[in-house]
């Protein structure tokens, strides 16, 4: 860990070339969030993090699972999934294996907590948002992609409610983005693509909301442990990342 | 069938209004095949029939399923799927249900013999093509449009195959397109988009070569039978519209 | 192809040899359809078609699928299997694999889809006929006799409808009957067993109405593409092969 | 248990009526082994009880299971069905529901056993014999006719193997027959039809060889646990059942 | 067979020796049943047999499957699994494989009709008892241990419902238990262990009440069929173990 | 959050009372990590974290999944599940149901990655090691009270293979346990039991290395999101929490 930034504060400085697309360390890939992509659902967005595609869509139910019913709450749950070739080389197709990997349920669970985690449940009345994220093309970092396009189909599928007078008050009580971030040829860099991904040393995935708050925090040892000042440069990353997502959503819904 | 037209040349006359989108009887849709749309894989295409886009990869594997080992011969296979919320309603993801339906079977049994009905396998060699078709948005004829974009991205995986001279001869014999038609309102016509396939008396699939083979015909009665005579009808619309998509194929490849 | 018979009128005099078991062209395996087979069904028939047996049975249930449940139509389906030894050589059972395959589910579908278009569903009452068409012995041809013998086993259920003063009109509109045709060593023939069939060009099965209607066609080239011409002559066998098959059901029902 | 038989020999004397099916207590149905129903099958039998008919088909694969792989011994299995509508009323088709019911295994892990009691496995060499019963129709009493019929059906596999020379010393080396008996009303009675079946105090199942051996013996309570003494007639019955149907495999196979 | 024992009365006298742990011919294991062992469970039993230790639970729900809904009576039924590292090998874990074994399905259908053999589900009232036997260590006969320590399980949930007053009459008729037999080496001996049960000429299971009734017999030849002498001395065997269970049970439930 | 301590120094000083178990806010449970536990395993612990109790055994597999063939590396690997009545009510049993919830695959992949985090993997050699870890009963913190019993069952499995000369060098390069925190009525508390963990605002769960380095890092928002304050004095606790933990880790293999 020699090599680690001293300080936070000249992170930006590090020499071009040190990343495989020459990003500085807490540079995000270029990021387009683009709402409205699917023409049927009730809210929809195309989050580009580089070549990172995840089409997420919003579909509303006038239902909620068994466990709410009569109890006046809502519901918002995530699904997720990757075509067969958006990844390098081809991943079999869950539906044609009959079940869902560990990783893509883990996956979808994270989405899910992250939504409910800014949505008052109850102002959202008795049904259900179910999100869909799917994957067309993968270049690392699909959750957190993920996780940030879905806040704005969220967010369009509840101005529709709101437009019909089917909430009172405004369900969403805050904006959530997700990044990656991850120890990379043992420097803490920011939005880890693909050929960081398969090479790191540790990834961490944040998810935290425009206010501040902490909704997220998964880190893991891809080889060796990581020690705690390492981790705590991958939180600063992680702000300063989330917080430039942030921006990005508030323009895609302005 | 009163109103049927009685000769094919001046269907293209018939009053605009009868059919919802306005378009003449034997008129298709705006067509777009845009090869190359996937970036890892070695053939895409994004086929976009109006309203509903496909997207068609093509994976070269070299192997061949375990019934073909040691014979020299090659296959090509195909895999169908559609996002949950590529419908007007929320379609339950496949993978999620653990299987998938008979429907999904039938379709992607269907895009693999058609394409295999214009591949020299012996001249393709001990390897295998696998097709996925993804539908990131439906409008009526995914099937169709599948094998159309399907074509583009196996030309694509196979040029690669020649580039490379993994292959000696070409093993694509010719183009393969397909079209739906169909009875809407005792008329029948081309190219049925989601409004008039919900509710025509009967639709048809056809799979047909460029030089003018026939590879699939499948034509089913929604409610009442249909009579041969329209059943002709159906078919020389077929004809008109796959010699258009197969101009549009070359163009593509060209 | 130039050995296709120039006309329909003297395919019978196609010289013996040509086939397997030395039918003309033109000319049906000897059919028995056995009304009654099952003690227990309301209504079942042994559809045997040469060496191709299928049983068949239909059981009323006074309750239909959750879509159409209150709205006063009923509902006709249908299920397919095959004895794992009624084949040449083993078949795996379905029931041990945990699913069935892709070209079962096809089957069931047909099935279904050709009993319905002859039924008048609102006719038939808020209730459901479920068919069951189970192989006893295969030698081609499976799924024509299969929708053969059903239509008897369906006449008979909805019979004891009618004696119990359930149904006020007649559900059952038309007979309904189907048979597979062929290109087997380039001569157009009606009604593949399995030496043919495995052997053909191309094979197609039409699903057509005593009445002269088109429930279903469909057409496959097993190998190259096939022409418009050979694709009207299987047609027109068709209609002889299924013309026949509709008298022998009108005398089993009789 | 009063008004049990105080002795075997007059137990036939019992008044008529007694049963459903007026039978003495100690008599069989009809029993029909009908050997070679099934064209393609290397064994084959139809065991008809009464109103019981179970298709029992063997098939020769010259392979066995992984953990018996070069140890130079065969091995017999067997599989079990019931078409949906062997039943009184409809069952649900375990291919439909993706799996076996703990029924439908408990039965076929029994032929199975019964079969290789009286099999020298070594005989047989390093293959399989695979048994397929299927109930076409059902009036009680499946698993026990399945196993007799399995029986003719295993020895007509054999008979094959012996007459190619593919066995030196004949691998069967007994024959074995099961039968079920019952407290029907009080009294222990022979071969219980489904009337009987499902209105009994207990149920049993007799697996015996003709050489005078037990190879399963199965009793159940159905309500009350039952004595020691009614169990005794219980065997008694299953003993003159089982030397019944050995004579008949002996006829069916001779 | 000539060194089985010549009466049932010196079989206690049999050398020392003849059974791997040294036991007598008609020596139980050192039981164990250890109520209460589950916090959280309404019942509970830690049944030892030997190494052979099960978990059995109780737990009472409100509520009947569906074909008793009304009716007025109870249900009991029970579940049956093994901890993958309970055995010898490691076994898979049947969640894991996505299904249950045969073997595991015909186990606990036993132990549910056991139980049921000697409840009153009238008394018992429109509820449902489930049992839960996980085995933690195997070392043969862990379905009778199962049916054993479930007897205890069972008699504190119901304890637990007479002491609320919810059940008037109770609904435990007798006491049921139950054990495994074998032939071993020639000699029928009691209460087989793994080292037994993997080397025996015929295994079998009794389940007998306190009151001297039979609920289930199972007995199989594991190689050559045996003689009716042979099963009646394995009888008489399992009558004196299930004696001494039942005395055990009385005591853990006292 | 204004309850929260204001120095972690002081935690210790919280008055008992304000958790359901009047333990202080960094005081663990009673922990008891029991090796040997289970008779046939190559290692084994049961780890007792209060009324949480898990059975962790080792099996040592002499190959290693396929992507690892001849590669030198061996592997570790876990599988986790609940008892049904493990829990305060009954939990469907996943073997039943057929498959394995995302939470269960979540925690199998946390186990299997902590454990390998401090294995080396070529020093183990081309082996597989595989963890099953049984909640018996469950009280809150399955999963951590699961990886740190599994350490010590890895530790026995691999002084086996060291006792045998299989392996030359140590592969475990360090101990490794994990612990639950979370914030319970606004302040950061150790070792979550049942009552806390359903009732807390967000709970965190840290696997951490006897060296000082982190292997995961996993905290999420139950309700609000929480402050970057509050989640450094849960690392804190946690850091407290396994360094008491690998000390019973070193007492129970010493």
């Amino acid at each position: 860990m020699a090599s680690a930034p001293t300080s936070g504060q000249n992170a930006g400085q590090t020499p071009a070339g040190s990343r495989p697309s020459g990003r500085a360390v807490d540079e995000l890939r270029k990021v387009v969030l683009e709402p409205g992509f699917a023409k049927h659902a009730e809210g929809s967005c195309l989050a580009r993090f580089g070549d990172t595609h995840v089409l997420c869509t919003a579909t509303v139910e006038e239902r909620v699972p068994p466990w709410l019913k009569g109890g006046g709450k809502g519901w918002v749950t995530a699904e997720y999934g990757m075509l067969p070739r958006s990844t390098h080389t081809r991943t079999d197709r869950e539906a044609a294996r009959g079940k869902q990997s560990g990783r893509t349920q883990e996956i979808q669970r994270l989405i899910g907590r992250s939504l409910r985690a800014v949505t008052d449940l109850a102002a959202l009345g008795e049904r259900q948002i179910r999100i869909d994220c799917d994957v067309l093309q993968a270049d690392g970092g699909t959750r957190t992609a993920a996780i940030t396009g879905s806040w704005v189909a969220l967010h369009q599928a509840i101005a529709t409610l709101k437009r019909f007078g089917a909430v009172k008050s405004d369900p969403l009580v805050d904006r959530v983005a997700a990044i990656s971030c991850g120890i990379y040829k043992g420097v803490p860099v920011l939005d880890l693509d693909y050929a960081e991904d398969s090479d790191c040393d540790a990834d961490a995935n944040f998810v935290l909301t425009a206010g501040g708050g902490l909704v997220e925090v998964q880190a893991t040892a891809e080889g060796d442990p990581f020690s705690e000042a390492a981790f705590m440069e991958l939180l600063r990353l992680a702000r300063k990342g989330t917080d430039e997502l942030a921006s990005l959503q508030l323009a895609a819904v302005g």
